[in-house]
């Protein structure tokens, strides 16, 4: 029996998330569910698509991921599944799988569109709950995702930051502020690596500045600001013990220069 | 094996709904034990009697709920279980389970005085962990209801918030202000769709006016104010990828109006 | 197959937790999986020790307990296996299992060296992923604890608050504030009982006083102040229906004073 996980931006108040998996129960109830996060800042589906990207490999093989950030449900946007060579991914078509497109080399993409394996009744408001816990119980159940509806090629890919190298500078951005308060930037450690080519570097963030890459947080002392390399080998700012992205008022979108020097 | 549930106003700070998920697999080591929130806010047994209806139905037969909002704990308050034609709810006897007894035609309810099925030192201050939960595990064992005390009549109804209907006039309130700042209101969709008949109405919220039900968030523009049919069917007011509650300064219990025209 | 449970610092945000599961279900596909709590304030140790001693008598027999409250992660730290009568504790070893080494008669503690049961990348910021689920999950299956490293003596024991007692006055501290503002103290049940011996005391906290412990929180009226027994026999500074810490303004750590009538 595969997984099916959940990652969403419905928090913690309301029972959205316990009601998907009564539906997923109802239509499979061996299936085990795993819940990746429902902290995604309300709507924010390039946020969920970065979190995702950081989680989906550690699952084991044909794992169903169920993606909900959705400020379009109940519009025209598509409600897709996607296959790739190891897992099932199933949510609205609004560029929350832009990494799996980037990474996966090879993905199948099919338009939901097939009202038998949906609750009888759609809302306009909880696909969560009426297509897509539905839709992603019935594949954990074996049904073929052909027969979900049409497959499609011109899904939506969506935006991932990428930083822009000019004149020995990496203008780069703050992609996710964690909840330790760590910066965590879109500069990834090949891109680093290859462009630093083991030149001296400045870090600039607000006012302040790092020229250096720690190997542990309490490498510096307690409340100093550091640079590493975080879980998904993208640059990190950092503070000992303290909250690095409160200390400093930066905000996800905020930029990030790297000046290598000749 | 039925799946057990819990609906509580824990919070997650503490290891609360934890322990009492450790208490339910030591009696049931096989029992699949599935959140619906620990978001209520604390000691709020109304909404916790909404939330608890918004979820309950979209589980399997045979179901298990152990709802735990309970400001009375320690106190003479009854702790009870309620037998449905296909759900059993555990809890305390305080009005949280209110939607149940409105919506459902045969309910059974037990008093639990039978010491035997609860744990072997009782606090006063956390009932979930020495009473609902290990009474629930011994349901979920097999143990008849019955056992656990004399069938009573006289349990707390509890309060449900309904619109009152005057002079062309629907007054209702807001019942729950979800995590998106969503306002959910106390009137149903044929309550609305019997008093309106299809005549003009004005939706009137605060100092703002709406007079159509749209079909998505996104049939307005982003930042604007919509109303909607929410995913329980109960009148919801919106702001296109925003939060409305916030913006419009509204609480729960607010008032809210509905004029229909002649 | 044993539980584990995870109690961690890492919030809801981010899908850390998530991750987790996943590295331990690719390991150990059968595994039951429970969240102890994952709102530890950041880095508090101490909280942590405390929450995680609440938590795990309740457990059934076997269980595996993955405690990662770990601000030095990277550094020279050890990951520690700690292996009792009844359950194995698998974590950093900074003091969070303080409470452990002061309860369990017999421990066994092992310095995971072997990157056998790691993950093959070793991150500098999160072992919880790359070491600690990993680990778990081969215990889970079997793997003699043995084998993950030599046995040391040399562990961090970790801080315990324990109240001094002097001049007929229990010199006590805030241990804990819960989800509902109730002041969790550092006195016990049984210190308390040995040390008034039924004569009248005062317990005295910011500004105010109190006589006698309650049975209930409804004793009271609403609002107002009142102490009990908590949920782990320490004693506890409640408001009826309200928040005593907010309405107080206590902090962990605080001083609390209990003066005993001669």
């Amino acid at each position: 029996m595969p997984l099916i996980t959940l990652l969403t931006d419905f928090g913690s108040r309301d029972a959205f998330v316990g009601i998907m998996k009564g539906v997923i129960l109802k239509i499979s109830p061996e299936i085990n569910i795993i819940d990746l996060t429902h902290g995604i800042q309300p709507q924010e589906v390039g946020e969920g698509a970065f979190i995702l990207s950081s989680a989906y490999p550690f699952f084991p093989d044909g794992t169903i991921h169920i993606c909900v950030v959705d400020p379009g449900v109940g519009s025209k946007r598509r409600a897709i599944i996607i296959e790739t060579e190891k897992y099932v991914f199933v949510g609205p078509d609004n560029g929350i799988f832009a990494y799996v497109y980037l990474r996966e080399p090879n993905v199948r993409v099919i338009s939901i569109t097939q009202t038998d394996y949906m609750l009888p009744q759609i809302s306009n408001t909880f696909h969560g709950r009426d297509i897509f816990a539905s839709v992603a119980a019935h594949i954990a159940n074996g049904v073929p995702i052909s027969r979900f509806g049409p497959e499609v090629t011109d899904y939506h890919t969506g935006l991932i930051s990428i930083p822009v190298v000019k004149d020995n500078i990496i203008c780069a951005r703050v992609l996710h502020i964690d909840h330790y308060g760590n910066i965590i930037t879109n500069v990834g450690k090949s891109l680093f690596t290859e462009t630093t080519k083991n030149k001296k570097f400045q870090i600039r963030l607000a006012a302040m500045t790092i020229d250096r890459i720690r190997n542990s947080y309490d490498e510096v002392n307690i409340g100093s600001f550091l640079a590493i390399w975080g879980s998904v080998d993208q640059l990190e700012i950092a503070v000992n013990k303290g909250n690095a992205a409160k200390l400093i008022g930066v905000l996800q979108g905020d930029p990030v220069e790297i000046r290598i020097e000749n």
